[in-house]
């Protein structure tokens, strides 16, 4: 078999009590209860770095979800990616403390202005010495677009033409406001930068206007590596447009399939398929025996929030699974003929056994990850390379365990079977260059760089 | 003499080539020149901490100044503010490697919605452990406004206006969403929040619609303490009904009269007079001898930049001063009878002698700081504690050599005299209760905490 190309490794995450390990903040060895300590974010990035990942990606919602018994409550008293604080602050920091980790963070295109956003997104590229990403987002949440002042969450034609223009403002004033020798810093004359060579992007559009010049001087990236998460058909073409990594459910169906219809995509874009890193979600326990591993595992479920896991199911379903008993049948919700289930039914119909319980349900539903030895685990990673993915999007179930086991145990093994690279690139290499191997910079065929986006 | 009371310290810089030095970037050991990498700051609040600095305080602008000139060349050409980055980002990072110095930032409220500020906000607090001051301004320079959307700057009354609401809503994000308790975390029951004690703010007004709750729970101050800077009338009148910390131009006028109409402003607002920390600004160049102090302040004028002086007097005259020739006398400059001069015609005729050129008036309006031994300092520092400040609001002229005389020679001097603390607070302590003497929560007679802007 011929030798692998390594994975891409991006460990998930968020600034709140609980991200995907569903309300583990609870067991003695969670960290994640000290999500607003900067100590503990400095040894998850730390800890991460020894295990060699390429990334320590960071997710975020504004507002907390609400549709799960039609109201925040849920999330807040499960403490689900409720309450929560701004990634892009601490960015930084983890940075100054580690030499190879890349960061990315999320944030809305609802967020703020792009005009002071591109300003942010360059400090945080200058101060990571070029290791950062952003992952693009449009915003699913109602209570995001009613508290920024948009009375509601913005259609979703309306959210991705603002996505869109949001972008084309960014990428004119990080790619094409500073031309590279604009900055002079000549001490003999005490010029600073040459005015002649930096730019008004005068971008007039239908949601923004952004005469001037960028701020700031071009950083070592200038455009974060840009990522965005979804699953529509328009984000299916919006990545493709656009990300150079990707994060998708590439699990659902039929994998291979999914990857391909992505690279499809970017093609017909007219980018280089290879330019898309696709990135699937994994998560593991591990032990040092099968029976370790199953083990730990069922301590695991048994903390285990079924009602934080029903709150997602909800999200998923665009539906309120509250008015389900955690008691009742498969077969008996499958009996209800409205249409409260929404997508559910059809994630139902597939369970495993319909004389199961909601909440026997929900728990398997918990529980679908790698469980293991370093071979076991290291198999399953392997079973994603065939598929064809990039990289991997890893949960933690216990974090900083869960990130402690993979530096301890998964390193190794994935690094002898070549699934993971056997060493970093020096320091200093941007994480563009890390992801691609070419330069610091947005490849030419990547819109941001083209013609057509110039501005007038 | 009674044995004063210490007064507050705050360094005042901003991440971009140049500050107040005005062009001192050039020089040898100017570290300003590296503003773009995070080892520099560090080394910068380090040394600040050395020194028993209270703050190390960041100004910004979010655009060039483009009056002089018309345009934004001059800014970018000397580097004066141009190009800049956002301070909030290193923000995490410096209270990291520092355990008593506080930070505050500057954030125009035009920046971003409240909402997301009010986050953002609230992480920084988490992360400096409550050691967080935010200046809040409301914008001077067009760019701001055009870039950000507003079409050009807002009407000053409309910028105020927007600011009181801008206020209102993150005082009940802040102070009045999340009750004490809400927080549980009781491992037990996997109850990380109370939602009963989670409260909507239900805020609708004239710019701002703000339904929902705070997304972060309380931080250690809750509310970061508040500062503000400006001149006008209007400004007395926020500052007087809003700020903890006021940055005037005390020296204007009779600096005595100047004190004491801001905390007459205060008392008339129904807050304790004492609750305003009035700051004035400082800068010093400091020698063993009178004589080698005087040699430095010479080499220092040699390499500041006419042009960058010249930018700044034209902002404070409203007026391009880009007309005048660096070569015309004062008194010709005076004859004029245009109305191009704005504010800068009160101020030339004060000038020490009209024989001069513009050019020189200008290097002496750049070399108006104090010069001399530590004591000759220490004297200059005395004069504004008789005048009645509360503090001082430090501009470097070399960075970070300025920081560093400071720690060397003035901070001893100054300890001796009780002119500044012997020691800090226990690491621990907030910012807040460092400036006050209290608690870390705004005091009840601050208008955040009155029952008049509680939400409906």
């Amino acid at each position: 078999m011929a030798r692998r190309m390594p994975l891409l490794f991006s460990a998930f995450n968020m600034l709140a009590p609980s991200h995907h390990d569903h309300g583990q903040w609870v067991r003695d060895e969670s960290g994640q209860r000290d999500y607003t300590r900067p100590e503990y974010w400095v040894d998850v990035a730390r800890t991460l770095e020894r295990a060699r990942f390429d990334l320590l990606f960071f997710a975020d919602v504004l507002a907390p979800y609400e549709l799960h018994g039609g109201s925040r409550d849920a999330a807040l008293r499960t403490g689900l990616q409720a309450p929560v604080l701004d990634a892009a602050s601490i960015l930084a920091l983890l940075a100054f403390h580690t030499e190879h980790l890349g960061f990315a963070f999320t944030e809305n295109v609802l967020q703020e202005p792009p005009y002071s956003f591109a300003r942010r997104a360059s400090t945080l590229d200058h101060l990571t010495g070029g290791r950062l990403g952003w992952n693009v987002v449009t915003g699913s949440i109602p209570g995001t677009g009613r508290n920024l002042g948009y009375g509601g969450l913005p259609e979703h034609a309306d959210r991705y033409a603002r996505a869109e223009e949001y972008l084309r403002v960014v990428y004119a004033l990080w790619e094409r406001s500073w031309e590279d020798d604009a900055v002079v810093r000549d001490r003999a004359t005490g010029r600073y930068a040459d005015p002649a060579k930096i730019h008004s992007i005068n971008h007039s559009g239908e949601f923004y206007d952004v005469p001037g010049a960028h701020p700031s001087e071009p950083s070592p990236q200038r455009t974060p590596v840009l990522f965005t998460a979804g699953a529509s058909d328009r984000f299916a073409q919006f990545a493709a447009d656009h990300a150079e990594g990707v994060f998708s459910s590439i699990e659902v169906g039929d994998p291979a399939a999914n990857v391909a219809r992505l690279r499809a995509a970017a093609a017909a874009a007219g980018r280089d398929p290879a330019s898309l890193k696709i990135i699937s979600k994994f998560a593991f326990v591990l032990g040092s025996t099968e029976e370790e591993a199953r083990r730990l595992d069922d301590e695991l479920a048994e903390t285990r929030s079924v009602e934080s896991l029903l709150i997602k199911l909800s999200e998923g379903a665009k539906a309120d699974l509250s008015v389900l008993g955690h008691q009742e049948r498969i077969s008996d919700i499958l009996n209800k003929t409205g249409d409260e289930l929404g997508g559910f039914r059809a994630q139902l119909e597939r369970a495993p056994d319909h004389a199961w319980t909601l909440e026997r349900y929900v728990r398997w539903h918990g529980r679908r990850h790698a469980v293991g030895t370093p071979e076991q685990i290291a198999d399953a990673v392997e079973h994603w390379a065939d598929v064809g993915v990039d990289g991997l999007n890893v949960h933690y179930l216990i974090s900083p365990g869960s990130w402690e086991d993979f530096a301890d145990h998964l390193t190794p093994e994935l690094t002898r079977r070549g699934l993971m690279r056997a060493e970093y690139d020096p320091p200093g290499t941007t994480l563009r260059e890390r992801l691609f191997g070419a330069g610091a910079r947005l490849p030419a065929s990547h819109p941001a760089r083209r013609g057509a986006l110039q501005p007038a």
